[in-house]
């Protein structure tokens, strides 16, 4: 079969013959791959980011969001069957360590990371794991929902947190109206009766952020925080969504929170910098965020099938890949780039 | 000032002229009643149901859904001002009590409650407490949001209840769309991601609930237990909200609710009559739901202040609360009868 | 090997010699039964109150509180090995469904229970699976928690539950001090500082109920109702664990409790019978319970470990079974009858 | 009468001659001071570090942890009489408020301060709020529990929280056994069933704490991020309590969580640095914490009163302030320093 794979750090994927891989064990999945989203952090493994972390061998086939039909089972798969459409978790989770038992997935101490650190989606064929499959709605299409493999499911996963804490009129600042953040606004929309306070830089991803469920706009111009001060009365927000991390946001987004309010850590790059009298003055919270578990990742379907929450993308042939690098590389995608068969 | 106080039992209200009410203590509030929700607990009252329970003396002033405009206020208020458009919570609270401090005032070891056990708002004026009033939006007015302060109250305290734990797509089944199930699937709708099916045995009902937010609606022809289960594949419903509790409600809910799912008990009239062992082989939970606490009045003030809770009304004059009751006792009262000045 | 079996019901158990079990499934292992608890239910099983409902094929064993050593282990296993000491959770899961995904994995869609619907632990060896084994401490053997691995389950679960929401000095009543309660006492000492009123019939069972933990205990002699009101201030418990479920109970444990407060139903025998209006006024809840989870299930041998949580047995010979089940039902087992090897 | 007040920075507190406080309001309470505790924060405020944040009119009387009678009450008090033996809140909380309303009294939007923006316990008599008073048991003297009134409290809050979340066997590091430290030990000891692992510079410390609760004690000699870890068989604490918040605690105790693990920020001094990367690829989360609620002080004389908190203090007459300002100073004080009269 045909995959793209890293053969090597700082150089282009390059398109290979494969063979197909093969149910090896019992919860073993063969998925045919529909749709494999292109992410910013397929840039990142070519640049060698992740090459200690993950300590991959050289070649091996990248893709981590991925959504397809499933093509062959193991002996102990009951969840699904062959010809089911499905969206795949990130992670293949071992289903037997204390964090898996306790429903918390994504901390499980026996998980693979295909794409990361095995082989991934941007093939013909993927082998995952029972445990990553999540089965989608009729009227829904792998290339409509692979990119809320990872980057959709890390915003529905924090919204999800922040939801259940916030009443009505309570204000949640979101703070980057991206890939992420766009998905944010429309979960926490969906989830809660929260006002919502959108900020960026963009005044075109402002507007977006309006059709899609922002009830307040605030253009980040250098007057944000006085801006949103003032937006809930001088007193902060209830909780702030930190799709951005970097340049200066966290600084920003602490001085737009309210006292005991909670900050979720989304975006990165940046420090967290706060001197320990401010947040026991404030007794503020700051609550990090890892992608999502499988639960989430149904809730997420679920939201999708329902037409809450909606992605934008451009289609590319799986052969197009590099085309797909590029423009994400330089800023040509509008929404999410997706490679198709 | 005119007022309608109760004379005696089983006989008919009587329109009076009285003193009208002055500040005596420091939290202290004399609100200009703006409109009075008349309300079958009105006639329950008049039945005598109330006599034993409330030792309330004749003659005094009924009406337990009151809003208006502040008209004076004691020395220690400082959350109000005179001329604020407020709603008043049914409960006049202490403030000080253990249940109060844990901000679960309804559980207040002082309480008092107008219109029942002392003067209630079927007259131009009213004193209440500080510790009732919260204040409204300038969108809304006094007769539009006087009757959500008691029915409207109590369906919001079990829906915030019920989706703080429901997952999107989670089935939540609101059984009666009548005044406060009207209000529950609004609420519902606007705070959670749930799946709603309301069940009614009225269709002209199940036509209005699913204007305002029902996904699904099942009429209560002798099937409806079925085919919840049916559109639950077999499961049941993660929650049930029983806005009847009479009429064989309960036995049906049990049956529609899947393991682990929770009751929440809002209408009353019959038993809660289950065996244990059912209770335990299928865990599940039932809740009680007793009106709601302060900042759950607030937060229905919200969500009415955005549109996402309407309120049919039917307005009479102070003077025609005879009418009003007549036509509530006989079934002609569209939405909620109201009493304005 | 040497198994007792079921092999008619309102007949004896038979010691029979079958097959050792084999690994079959990748998941599967095969314990070597170090000593399984005699329980209530056993004797229920002969008289065939659960043959509808397990649809069991005769013959097969008994036993579903078992603890041993692993002898055997499927390929797909990582979380035990050959030679550890294990307790086994009463049920075997598929960790697929979503109850499983979530954590709650005693809502398996696809769970079997040894000793009910398939061959449990009266016997030399037992087939399980890698999802239902949890570690034991090195200082704790297999005759000291096999009793735990059901009764213990279910008491840990429920007092976990009540645990989380218990303040200091709010006041838990638990009903029944007999062999679930026994553990529900030490569990709730273990993990709260509420106040603990044992109520129970037998004064020696109070005795014993204030060596391991009761603050308060009350005999059950009639009084009860008003002595645990007295004991309260006049104003009822915040939680009530209701270990009985018959013989008048539940009616005296929700006139035990407090308004806002909590039924934890965990006994069966009778029905929950209260009016609407009941639960709705003092707005109480009633908790179902059944079993517990996996996690639960190691929180409670780290309980057992720390010595915080003991049991009294009184152990017999596999091969002496007839005579355990006889003194159980003769009511002459003081703690819990274990089979050992 | 007699009360020690701030007449100037810099300089030392003076003993004057002072009118007695009044009942001015209707919620006002007198209260003769049994017992005040000296705290580091009183020659903080004598450094003028409080000087613009409280924007105090010197003279006033200092004195922020109070305990002591009754003495005279305003018309609206109804939690206590004259002569009832009580512990004083540290803050004057306006119970109007949204914060207040739902029990988060500690962000009262209108609160007084006494002892740093209003006059204190360094006195014979102390006027506060009938919403700071919280009743302590017979058996407990104003000596014994004044200084848990503000630092007990901060501790006992905190404690709260972490043991909500926290299952048997769970880890919690606690870094730092002095004042509040000690508190918090034996508060999470009788609390929850953690396993509690205390880090101090202190040998003298870490043997009182494992007479008070703790099960593992590290030395901070360098070596104490290597021993946590190692504790923990390398993946760290599920809690983390820092009551210490410098000198380089904060990136220790960072390094000593778990994934998914929660810090909670209690001493305060240095900042909370951490990369975002970090917070997202371990999803930890940072917890303020502000003093507590008036429950939470409750709660703390519960315990107190069970003898599950001891406090060890050293008394000195009220007019020997100078030489138990001079003690603390100079780190002379064992336990905490309380002014009686």
């Amino acid at each position: 079969m045909k995959a793209v794979q890293v053969v090597g750090y700082h150089q282009n994927l390059e398109l290979k013959e494969i063979d197909e891989p093969t149910v090896q064990g019992p919860l073993d999945v063969i998925v045919k791959v529909g749709a494999a989203g292109v992410c910013r952090t397929d840039l990142h493994v070519l640049e060698g980011q992740w090459q200690e972390k993950s300590g991959v061998e050289l070649p091996y086939t990248i893709g981590h969001e991925n959504a397809g039909w499933v093509h062959a089972v193991g002996d102990a798969v009951t969840n699904v069957e062959v010809g089911d459409k499905v969206i795949l978790h990130p992670l293949m989770t071992c289903g037997l360590c204390r964090a898996c038992r306790l429903g918390d997935d994504v901390h499980c101490e026996n998980s693979q990371f295909p794409g990361i650190d095995t082989d991934g989606g941007y093939a013909e064929y993927i082998r995952t794991s029972a445990r990553s499959c999540v089965k989608i709605d009729d009227a829904l299409e792998p290339a409509d929902v692979a990119a809320l493999a990872d980057a959709g499911l890390t915003a529905q996963h924090a919204c999800a947190k922040a939801a259940r804490l916030l009443r009505p009129g309570d204000v949640c600042v979101i703070i980057g109206a991206g890939g992420l953040g766009h998905i944010g606004i429309q979960s926490m929309k969906a989830m809660s009766a929260a006002t919502l306070v959108v900020v960026d830089r963009n005044p075109e991803a402002l507007a977006l952020a309006r059709e899609i469920g922002a009830d307040q706009t605030v253009l980040a111009d250098g007057g944000q925080v006085d801006a949103v001060r003032e937006l809930t009365g001088g007193k902060g927000a209830e909780a702030l969504l930190d799709f951005v991390g970097e340049g200066g946001a966290t600084g920003e987004g602490v001085a737009m929170l309210r006292d005991a309010g909670n900050y979720y850590v989304i975006g990165y790059g940046e420090n967290i910098n706060v001197p320990t009298i401010d947040i026991i003055s404030t007794e503020i919270n700051f609550i990090g965020n890892l992608v999502g578990t499988y639960a989430d990742l149904q809730d997420l379907m679920v939201l999708a099938a329902q037409g809450k929450v909606k992605l934008h993308t451009q289609q590319y042939k799986l052969t197009e890949f590099q085309r797909a690098l590029d423009d994400l590389d330089q800023g040509k995608v509008r929404g999410r780039a997706i490679l198709v068969p």
